[in-house]
């Protein structure tokens, strides 16, 4: 099955060189996927290298056959206040990028931009599912046995319970749809496994996912995160974030320590050569860029957030992550557990 | 200058075994311990092996001059709901030993016991330090460069502005006085580093903070932890049990992959042993029962909480916690700072 996906060229910290890059690699590997990269059109041809894009005022210009450019204007920056820059930049490749997919001529948004901006933008570009109240922020998380789904990550700091359950059957979905799981386990992320135990969003949000038509687990821990005790965590999006990033915090510093050690004398050296491949591997394995970054989940339509840091592996690995998205029928998976 | 603890000698999944072990260790390299292990005698005795104590009835019986045991009734179990247990079982190992200290018998007491048991007792046991609200369970995390003081790790899963101002306060002393750090600078845990961004809670206590009489250096993010960004982490228990426990059980699958990694070929293995003792030393450095546990903060006297799963070693290391606790007059610290 054929399918085009919105690339947005202009964010993150290393745009567009390695957004171009990274739109050329899936290309190149999968003839399936069409790109149109959107943007700056003298920035992108400069990395594009062959077959220059023409002057393209707003419209799409055909570079290759499978990557196509459409022209912005002025970027969101990355700390711009997201609801004036989505109101005011109205050519800018984010907005552009979501209008393509509002109006059907892309299948997915991807974006490694001002996160705020693609959630904002996305809210009033794609609009939400009837039933999803609050769209959420969903990431795959790397475990000891098999990577785990957590959200929200971070789109909603304040949530309510009924959020919470809605979380709950959009987390289910992108397990079961994307993970492959078969009737993902729900953990409720709170201080306490025991049913009474956290603050009382927690206490009464737990109510609700012994009700809902889940395979509720009941409550979990931190360390149940990385554990992979259960296939699907759910927090609020003040909570989910900051586990996220003291994850990758601390895999980072893990690394990094190891890289110390191994550094420090020759015998160590040489034992770090010998595990050199295998090391690599594992942190491989254990970065999330592997999982193709965030999604949305809850808006009418694909749309994926990648980390600002982003390079070209890692979009790589974001338009196959939309590309399994699409094909799995994602959204319309979440619009029919949201009608129950 | 001579202290005296109170040990929780019932405590924890290895109690009294590595209580009582971890004890001797402590009175052997220091002699100015003196340890009063709180707990059953006959179960305390078969682990003394010299001079077993005689039938001693709640009153302390001496056994090698450093270590005098103090006989308990009924335990209070690790899932036992905390403010029926210490209401029911006042002869219990925590309740008595929390006793002590408030009767001046003993400098601190220590366990490995049920943690809403040990925080009950001691609020109504000690009280609290006027001007503290809310008492909050501090912990020492190690990072890339040098240990984070993290507050409050889960006494108080919901918070108002006020209570984290409060911890701000404690964490500082904390920092001050147990690691020797010159005015430390204290982060707000939040998602965002820009001022506003966060939840209610974090937007008022941001406010408070600048105020403050403290080094506050702003809001921080999840990755900060690890990193070491400032001195002292403020939030509310929930997200701090979230991520003290996330941190835990990240570090614990990192280590696990590591050895599976070199556990792999004939080349890893040779490998992993060329690195075996710094990897060990590096594990150590990362391992929190390193820093002796969490301490109880706010309340009127020292009181160290454990590790459940706390071994001999972390005991001995939870009894030069407490000892340094009551060296540097952290009480004192923490009442000076609630009245200014």
């Amino acid at each position: 099955m054929k399918i085009r996906l919105a690339l947005d060229a202009m964010g993150g910290d290393f745009a567009p060189a390695e957004i171009v890059e990274g739109a050329k690699e899936a290309v190149e590997s999968n003839p399936d996927i069409e790109i149109i990269l959107v943007g700056e059109l003298d920035k992108i041809n400069a990395y594009l290298s062959k077959k220059p894009a023409k002057n393209a005022k707003n419209g799409t210009n055909n570079i290759s056959g499978t990557i196509n450019v459409l022209a912005s204007g002025e970027n969101i920056d990355m700390h711009e206040s997201a609801a004036k820059a989505v109101k005011a930049k109205k050519d800018s490749s984010i907005v552009l990028g979501l209008d393509l997919v509002k109006k059907g001529k892309a299948d997915a948004f991807i974006s490694a931009g001002n996160t705020g901006a693609v959630m904002t933008a996305a809210l009033f570009g794609l609009g939400r599912i009837k039933g999803i109240d609050r769209p959420a922020i969903v990431v795959t998380l790397p475990t000891a046995a098999k990577p785990v789904v957590l959200l929200d990550a971070g789109a909603n700091p304040e949530c309510k319970p009924k959020n919470l359950e809605q979380f709950a059957h959009m987390g289910s979905s992108f397990s079961e749809k994307l993970l492959g799981i078969h009737n993902p386990s729900i953990g409720l992320l709170s201080i306490g496994t025991e049913k009474g135990k956290g603050d009382d969003l927690v206490k009464v949000s737990h109510d609700l996912l012994e009700d809902a038509s889940i395979n509720f687990y009941g409550n979990i821990e931190g360390r149940d995160v990385s554990n992979g005790t259960t296939d699907v965590v759910v927090c609020d999006g003040f909570i989910g974030n900051v586990v996220l990033k003291t994850m990758e915090g601390l895999a980072s510093v893990m690394f990094n320590e190891l890289k110390e050690v191994i550094k420090s004398t020759t015998r160590t050296k040489v034992g770090g050569m010998l595990l050199s491949s295998s090391l690599k591997k594992l942190q491989t394995r254990l970065n999330q860029d592997t999982y193709g970054g965030a999604q949305l989940l809850g808006v009418n339509g694909i749309c994926i957030i990648s980390h600002g840091s982003a390079k070209k592996k890692a979009i790589k690995n974001a338009i196959f992550l939309a590309k399994k998205s699409i094909e799995q029928g994602l959204v319309d998976k979440i619009k029919l557990e949201a009608h129950l």
